[in-house]
């Protein structure tokens, strides 16, 4: 039978307890984790309190195999993760002679030299030592009543290479599994419904299993599998992702992406083609988001920002009495905006959006009603969307780039754009 | 004497156990409550497993006062954290027909409609219900066992608005002292400056304190005082504030603010100015971020995205030959942008951002320069930055962003543009 490690990270560090800094370091050392098939079962965060950590280790100690302590070592804290967990598991801290000198060839550079610098190179009898090649403080690792625990340095550019170096290999060697997992990107339907699709199927599911997650404007599946090897586990998930997919249809937009931009990357550089953006109420979030994606230049020429009507007409060409007669919230000027700039920037295709995004309205339409416009050679398409009063300006700016995305992703794979 | 509140954090989801998110809600949560002088002594996170998180809600009765929870509500996770904690203070859940009636109203708008989306308006008997203007599952406070505890949606965009709106407020009352914090928020000088300005000062200081903050483009420096009153407080804050802005000076772009397009928008306010912004490595940003403003069309017309050459040209008439001799990232290709927007839209002021925001170079400038132009009636100022090879392409767009905000700050206010 396989043994199960299940793990607790222990962050250590009044400042994390303030909020003056993000704990990256139990996010990416779950990550890490996860990659190797060890489950992460707690974060605990505790401030530079002997009493308090001391506590928090015996919590630990009760329900976790593997304790992972970040922060807490070197001059400024005293060293207290280490002196505590030492304590904790009955070890004293001896000398290691290797450290110490590692610790004056660094004084001599004139840097962090304080009384306290030689007490890093204490640490608990017959540890692993893991030095470190990132800054001053050592970490290690020890075995002690069938626990194992690792020390790492606060300072995220310490602590995670610290661990890929020297954790991630400690910890595979007890391990004989391996974990994969993909997300399946989706937009067009919601994560409740997502979940109610597949419920029956996840709550019989064990190995692998598959689980949905909401996004700010979209949502994703999760499909994770252990196995002895990656292969193994790649096999596991393909029957499940074939069949997720083609349950779900049309509106998966990728696999492991971050967002439905990325696809529409992916698309234009496959069929070589470019495109344009007109914003009125998305204010530039259209061509923002795209540009935040490294060689958006060979794809996307640019586009206008038109939040008030005299620059739609002067920059796209929007029909002034058109504007005039049925306001800049219609369908026809989506298109109207669409065209414009297609023509002004020559792009194969473009996008358009214009709307309401609150939170005020203009006393003629509902806060949240968009229309999404798309222009190519001969046709042009546009979406309407009411996203509901209650939603907020950033939502409704973020979800009409989602729908002018989808449509662009729509139209380059040959599906009905709607 | 003063009550002190311990309080806890338990985060519930298993999604950051995986490290597939950060736990930005703690940190966020953490702030908030160190500004009103409640101390957070642990912040716990545990997956979306009953018996686990019952064990980690004992912990925390036994060590907090006060214990705030985040995620495990909502119908995809059958209301984990309603149901564990209700249990563990021996408290019914009811059903709550106000929240019952508005889930009603939010499935008639078509979405979320699942079976289980009316049991989020069950609620623990007696308690205070948080209703969520930012999405559907309904927070919640009770007082039992001596314990306050605090239930809030795990999505930041819902868990921190509703922190802010009905948590902040809540915990406040059972304070009898409070605390008054101003921030004031600096561009153009760094948070090692600040610090080294007001080291000595800052550690004379108890009360009030005073504390900088580093930003992810600028920073702040935080004034905070505990007294029984806010009159009082504001009090002891008034010549610390005064004399921090006059050692400080024009750095200084506002207090209690969240970014410097605040400030701008203040000024546009009061001397009923207009801008364009043409963007080029920005692709948007400005336009994107000013725009997130309510109101911001009263003083923002519109822009021009001219991430490509031909669009500089066609559509803010830069010169072909200048492009062609001193490519597009260079001070007069700035200042034709800023000039060419503002004439074609026909505003007041206009910016103008071109430069390089990596990861690849174009062979003949390092990344991170950025030229950063402002255009006025008369006269054009370029701004040039070089924001070192080292900095993200998110980094340098922000930064060439709060540049361009910046200089149309201190233009409105009759400071050297510089």
């Amino acid at each position: 039978m396989k043994r199960v490690f299940d793990t607790e990270i222990l962050c250590v560090g009044t400042e994390l307890l303030l909020g003056h800094i993000t704990n990256t370091d139990a996010r990416d050392i779950s990550e890490l984790l996860s990659k190797i098939g060890i489950n992460v079962k707690y974060h605990t965060v505790v401030g530079d309190n002997p009493e308090r950590l001391r506590a928090c280790v015996e919590v630990a100690k009760s329900r976790a195999d593997i304790l992972i302590t970040t922060g807490g070592l070197g001059p400024t804290c005293d060293d207290l993760t280490k002196q505590v967990l030492a304590d904790c598991f009955g070890l004293p801290l001896v000398l290691n002679e290797a450290e110490e000198q590692g610790l004056y060839e660094y004084i001599k550079t004139g840097r962090g030299l304080t009384p306290n610098t030689h007490r890093q190179a204490l640490l608990p009898e017959g540890c692993t030592v893991f030095h470190n090649l990132w800054g001053t403080a050592p970490g290690c690792a020890f075995e002690a009543e069938g626990k194992h625990v690792l020390m790492l340095p606060g300072p995220p550019k310490e602590c995670i290479p610290m661990f890929e170096h020297y954790g991630v290999p400690y910890l595979k060697k007890l391990s004989d599994e391996l974990i994969v997992s993909h997300a399946v990107r989706i937009f067009g339907m919601g994560e409740s419904r997502v979940d109610d699709l597949f419920a029956d199927e996840m709550n019989r599911m064990v190995n692998p299993t598959m689980a949905p997650y909401a996004k700010e404007c979209d949502c994703l599946l999760q499909i994770t599998a252990k196995a002895g090897s990656e292969a193994e586990a790649e096999a596991m998930i393909a029957p499940v992702m074939a069949h997720v997919k083609e349950r779900l249809g049309d509106v998966v937009y990728g696999v492991d992406i971050e967002c439905v931009e990325e696809a529409v990357m992916a698309l234009l550089k496959e069929r070589n083609l470019t495109f344009a953006a007109a914003e009125s109420c998305t204010g530039g979030d259209i061509a923002r988001r795209f540009t935040e994606l490294p060689g958006a230049s060979l794809y996307f020429k640019g586009g206008v920002v038109s939040y008030v009507n005299e620059v739609k007409e002067a920059m796209l060409g929007v029909d002034h009495a058109l504007l005039e007669e049925k306001t800049a919230v219609c369908r026809e000027v989506a298109a109207a905006m669409a065209e414009g700039v297609r023509e002004r920037l020559k792009t194969d295709m473009a996008v358009s959006v214009t709307g309401l995004a609150g939170p005020d309205g203009d006393g003629v339409h509902e806060v949240g009603t968009v229309f999404i416009g798309l222009a190519v050679e001969g046709q042009t398409y546009v979406r309407e969307t009411h996203m509901g009063t209650f939603r907020t300006r950033s939502f409704i700016r973020r979800m009409a780039g989602n729908h002018a995305f989808d449509m662009l992703r729509r139209y380059m794979s040959g599906l009905p754009v709607k």
